[in-house]
């Protein structure tokens, strides 16, 4: 096999499983060749995944070593992404009434959910979580995509405690947006107690559903160590937690003038 | 730029965004080459995605042309990855009584959920379908990732009409899985009237809730062209649907003995 379709292989096989961690006698044995020319190759594959400015290959040195693929995104594409999200949103026929705006065709939109996810993937990936949590359901696909990313595994919060998650516990709290308590469930099942998570919804008004699934977290002693919300509201300023990612700040809605506020945000990084 | 690392940047760009066909001028703008050369990359790109079994890189002629990845699973793969997920499911500890299993840790296995995707999108291909549809809540990282490696956009059937979701259809159904009526609710704007759908789903059981699916889909007048589910219980034999493809089957679940029977559907393809 050549050097140019071994590196092509290597590639894919670390971008189908980001930052899973492959020993580099992985790549040894599927192409028969010796240590010193996969670690060529893996030279070659992170300069061609930088070029592309979607992310790089790490090698990881030690025992417990070996290389991975960590998704990336560059200022320029950050912006490009953004202002893509933003037209998109400021599409008038989405407005409801009542301040509310239909966007599951966006939030189910699955390739720009995996671009916005690597936004959250990059910003976190940090934090040692050892879980993503979201609470049902239109934030489901970006959580998804983000669990991918980070290669953790996904908690979903249910609205309702279903027979299918076993015992549960079940918090209410009050939704500003619904204005009305609302009801969340965790299967117990689903959480190591006193691990970490990082939280990913696709809207926050006055974070009253993000302070709903922080506090269902601490049930369980899960610190809550990253939030990433798509659109947050400009309004209410004082939001009830404070430390949280958006990628998109949504200002006034005007129902009358069919107009519809929204701008990036220029502070992820 | 050397041939290895535009090869390895075809790669990266194409699997981000499977079955998106780009025009070849794209790749000899992005990296300033002659459309010959791009064409001798892609070819390498191919044999090199082809050499880990996990799709292939096809060129479509004509005006409207381009080249594209489509994902794909060997019959090796498909067993190893049949064989993996009965192991995961056959956990004692999954049984939480009334035949019920727990299931959602394996179901928010984003890693896992996309090779499972890979099958869906590999065996629905062909089928011209405008949308992936599934119901809330458990289906959704999987049907998430075979509308991403389809290029198609996701519509999530809700069980509660919400406010942000506009004007909605809804119907109920009998659930024999809850042995009790449920409801589904659409969004009018997430659907074009006269499309076809796949519908992705995590498990069935009777076929109650699948038969929901394509019943408020019908609504809208949209043909169901094919219909996946993760895991299908054997019995009743009888479903409510014929034509679905299953991952596995699930047999019979023993609270007493603590044994879980599950077998890979050997006929998928």
């Amino acid at each position: 096999m050549k050097r140019t379709e071994r590196v092509g292989a290597i590639i894919k096989t670390l971008t189908d499983t980001p930052n899973k961690l492959y020993p580099l006698q992985y790549f040894c044995d599927a192409f028969d060749v010796a240590k010193s020319s996969i670690s060529e190759d893996i030279n070659i594959a992170d300069t061609a995944v930088r070029f592309t400015g979607t992310g790089y290959i790490e090698t990881i040195s030690g025992a417990k070593g070996g290389v991975r693929f960590s998704p990336d995104i560059t200022p320029e594409q950050l912006l490009v992404l953004q202002e893509e999200f933003c037209s998109r949103i400021k599409d008038s026929s989405r407005i409801l009434g009542g301040g509310f705006l239909y966007t599951s065709d966006i939030m189910f939109d699955t390739h720009l959910m995996n671009r916005l996810a690597t936004v959250f993937a990059k910003k976190f990936k940090e934090k040692e979580a050892d879980y993503v949590a979201t609470v049902e359901t239109k934030g489901i696909s970006l959580a998804s995509m983000v669990a991918r990313q980070l290669n953790l595994p996904l908690i979903i919060i249910r609205r309702e405690a279903k027979v299918s998650e076993g015992s549960t516990v079940s918090i209410n709290y009050f939704s500003g947006s619904y204005d009305r308590v609302q009801k969340m469930s965790i299967s117990k099942r689903a959480v190591v107690p006193g691990s970490k998570a990082i939280i990913i919804d696709d809207f926050m008004r006055g974070g009253g559903s993000t302070k709903g699934i922080s506090d269902i977290l601490s049930e369980f002693e899960v610190t809550v160590v990253g939030t990433g919300i798509a659109i947050a509201s400009m309004l209410p300023e004082k939001k009830k937690i404070d430390d949280y990612t958006a990628i998109v700040f949504l200002g006034d809605v005007d129902e009358e003038q069919k107009t519809i506020e929204v701008i990036p945000n220029y502070q992820i990084f």
